[in-house]
């Protein structure tokens, strides 16, 4: 491992009682640059084991006035780089950033933020409002954020200083579509079908019904039939290719509580095999420490959970592209890939702090 | 399996949102002499397939005042037996009991009503109140109802019209350790000992943080470590038989959805043999279709899960019984055993619509 | 609940150390017209709870040649009906139905027997061949037996006495697809998706690597990437009505034990609305017991888990109907819908010993 | 995090398909200056994926001998420090470092080993004879080890360059006692009692009929009720003290891959209020980066797994002292305590490369 960076950065955690809060803070216990200055909430004083009791120790949350005034004093005096992480709900991130840069003025631009709502992840005006039934809550702030995917856009990130971290299940679709897209392997004439699974962490830290575990301990179903927001993060990405497929995304509820594994069966536009779409996926991610293509098989979920890394397996049978990913929800499709972003954007090594090997459990 | 009774007993489940109601109402659907003629549900109208999934069919809930007319109609012109569960929480069932009371008046007699709730479990109001920090709440009502557990105490239950249904914690406590101590086998001056693990659907039907599944997977913990509710019944059987040791029993939440597992280490009076220990139960339970004494190892809860069956399972050992209680906490429980002392006061078969054969899985 | 029929039926299971077969006798236990006779294994005189620790009792494992007598008393003694069922692995059951034909010789014609393993289930032995790698084990004798999909052939088997019930996906890609195939729906020239997820008692009896608990606890992962074996009683289900689409099928292990949700995305060869597919599907299985289409939302595993009902949410959307079907695997998927052929043969009511509702765990 | 040691230190971890061998090399992979030189399998080749599916990278075992060739020569080379983990079954391990002593001759007394089987934990022939029911592998070279739990016996450790690291039952046993033996607290008169859960990753990597996941779902069973071997350590621990009482520990089987949770219900020698004993398991533990004493409420196993953090909580209550441990048992009761003894024995941070915070799953 290496040294590490002189100082360490400052970083602020926004939303600290949500699930992807929760695992930023648990990142950060062990990063070797960032250091946490505060877990803000609007609920104050709160003691972070008692949101997320997997963090031992006794700190507290802080209120996000208190957090500004910390910001903007720390970068007042040293000028020096500081971290913000939004893990707020979506619609309720926007307005907290725009308070925020209010409040530093031009010392914003010294702040490296990542959100991870889906505030500013798409750029069209009318795919947000079809995906979230909802005007984008800061359309002059949206240009500065860079979408957050590394492996699919990696220079705009290192260039950046606000990232938008993807959605969950739009990391595994970009993934799993993303370079056969480019490769120009699919048909974008039929339907691009993908069939997905998540964990219970995905339905956020507040009891639900959806997360009662009497009805989600051993069970499965679908749900969003009519279609998955997370979609529009997938067109987005391929409208920038030219493609406009038809996309038929059925997200599950499973029985574990970390995890996503989607499976997609992708129209293939000419013959391909197996061994050839594997060779274009690893060509396609080769170097990449998060994004593995196996050589054989099918990825497995436990084997990604507790790790920032995506296993990616490939299966070409009678005129279609079997794709199969697993990745954590809250690492890769969540806190991990933020991290990550940020990593890159304060010119830290990309991989520091995040884990490449799971802990074997979801 | 015998011949069902002649007319069906007409039967009205009151709290039909509840978790224990929801798995009456699946025995009532295969229950070959009780016909399901009401469930009764402040929000009526209410598909039971909403509140209860695994129910198909078209049936909804009915206002309370709407069974209690029609309960009233057919004891009027039928003078016919009827039956009624309460699965109403804890000091809401005894109000609900005495207002059918009221509205059946002197006909009320003809009418076989179990409670599931705590409301008229104890005898004894000091240990109601120290229990659950209120007043007994149908002071007068108490002395008919009956203790429900059938195999400690089946002979008053055929002569009464009310049963108590026991709780599900309680009813193992009972079982593990009631049959050593008639028998003068423990020690009462040693502190008994008892550690049980629950399903998560003994927190009910409400979404909680307590059965938040990203909380609840793969998880376990002890709660309610000033003592649970459930020791008073012990309590109240023990003082039967002239006994007051010290009760140490830990609750534990597990990650399954049915079932409870306990395991008491009771200190021992004499020497005692595995094998002795094993006969005194064995002997105990002889010819009983829902406790089962192992005749070698340990008990599984999924052996047990969705059957009316206690398995038993005993070990002797420098001095302390240890002996294993595996139940499904919604059947033998709950809702099965409530079903079975409905049998008995009915005259019916005790096994009626009751299985002793598991799912196989909690 | 109706009356039971005169005379108990005799009914012998044969594998009875298997999974299918645990099921069987749970199911015998409280059949109100079948008695078991006899649990057959070649290693006899093991105690079923041992086998099956769900299953109380003392009863204990016969041995196939002293079953084959027994039988043989039987219809020589009555002439009365009795019942057969194979839960031998594949290329097991068709030896030993051969070999209890010969014992039992023109005697054999009064035995209703249902085979659970693939030896009788595909027609065309080229279609065997293909999908299992082998001859078909008893070719002159797979024309006794009729494939044993109630619901999409219950007349044939009402005059049949032998059945060969349907693989556990096997059933819910026919209850997925063939509704629609049959109604003109589907466009025969695009791949038609089919994606499963499998609790783990699909995986037999004995302790495997892929259910091993450490590894299948929380986890999710793709299988049979090539294709599963049970895609051609699809295929042998669309050849009779003239249709051989491409099929592409990706089972896959979940962390239950029991059940299978599967996911169809059908191509549509023409528009058709929700509701319109809603209709089609619900005519189609009008007054079945054990199918239900479901009138909104997606079904959920837990809700059949335990009953022998198969349920089916429907939604049309872009080109696409999407079929959402979930089942118990050992029981709609297996030991229950044997059960039902049976039933139908002996001339029983269907549903006789076989639950609608649900445990409502998997 | 502190900066890593100069030259990293070559590791070797034998018996590299087990459960633990994988955890190490997954906490080695992000250990500061630990580095793996070799995965030692007696079935040489095998990529460490195949094995340990959490583990990316390409890596493959490598044999004994060959590994003890690279030991010696790296000894002779640098007479630098180098690292040796045993993660042998119990029996195999001694024979394997005596091979390897043997080998190395006098240089062995360069290398740092840490033996995770039983072989060198029991210091007494007898009591290893009575919880292994055979002789002590290797009684003469037992002298070198010590016993390998760093919070009740740190000095020791640091100044030796051999450790047998403790049982995953027995860690948790031992932090739950000891500090109230030692105390004077308690009546070693009376029986003490212990009961635990433990996770299925504890049956080890190869498939079993306790870990067959049908089985193990759900699920929730005693085992060992004459006595579980890890009993042995804490009667050592308490020997030492003086002290001999009877131990009552019952282990159980639970439903997740992860973790232990033991409940102590120990008989108090004089009154303590729960305050009181909090304060004693404070002082105790003070300071200790692994080993956390709640000031209120109950561990949770989730909260520690991943992590190599022991959790404690404590309950006093009519003459009994309630201690609830949960720890992870590959980390704190398995991979991770080892690595903790070998980073005391080189010198090292005691925390390098171990997480404190734990993934929230098990």
């Amino acid at each position: 491992m290496s040294a590490p960076a002189a100082a360490p950065v400052p970083t602020w955690v926004f939303g600290a009682s949500g699930v992807l809060a929760g695992e930023l803070l648990r990142l950060l216990a062990g990063h070797p640059s960032l250091e946490l200055a505060g877990a803000v909430s609007r609920e104050a004083g709160v003691a972070l084991r008692a949101l997320h009791p997997h963090l031992p120790g006794d700190a507290r949350t802080i209120a996000p006035e208190h957090a500004t005034g910390a910001i903007a004093r720390h970068i007042e005096a040293s000028g020096g780089p500081a971290a913000v992480f939004l893990g707020l709900p979506h619609g309720e991130s926007a307005p907290a950033w725009r308070a925020l840069r209010a409040e530093l003025g031009r010392r914003a631009g010294e702040l490296v933020a990542v959100d991870l709502s889906a505030d500013y992840r798409l750029r069209d005006a009318d795919l947000h409002r079809a995906a979230y039934g909802a005007e984008p809550a800061d359309p002059e702030g949206r240009a500065d954020f860079v979408y957050g995917l590394p492996e699919l856009g990696r220079e705009s990130l290192r260039a950046a200083r606000r990232a938008a971290a993807p959605g969950c299940f739009a990391t595994a679709l970009q993934l799993a579509a993303v370079p056969a897209a480019e490769a120009g392997l699919l048909d974008a004439g039929a339907p691009w079908v993908f069939h997905a699974v998540t964990g219970s962490s995905g339905s956020g830290a507040r009891p639900s019904a959806q997360a009662h575990h009497p009805h989600r301990h051993g069970n499965l179903f679908a749900y969003a039939l009519d279609g998955h927001r997370h979609e529009a993060e997938l067109s987005q990405a391929l409208a920038a290719l030219g493609l406009a497929p038809r996309l038929a995304f059925v997200p599950h509820s499973g029985p574990f509580a970390r995890g996503i594994h989607l499976t997609a069966a992708l129209p293939l536009a000419r013959r391909l095999a197996t061994e050839e779409a594997r060779a274009i996926y690893a060509g396609r991610f080769a170097g990449e420490a998060f994004v593995e293509v196996l050589a054989e098989g099918a990825p497995e979920l436990r084997a990604v959970c507790g790790s920032n890394r995506a296993a990616i397996g490939l299966h070409a049978r009678d005129g279609l592209l079997v794709v199969l990913v697993a990745l954590d929800n809250l690492l890769k499709g969540g806190a991990g890939q933020a991290l990550q972003c940020a990593n890159l954007m304060l010119g830290l090594p990309e991989d520091a702090g995040l884990p490449v090997a799971g802990a074997g459990v979801c």
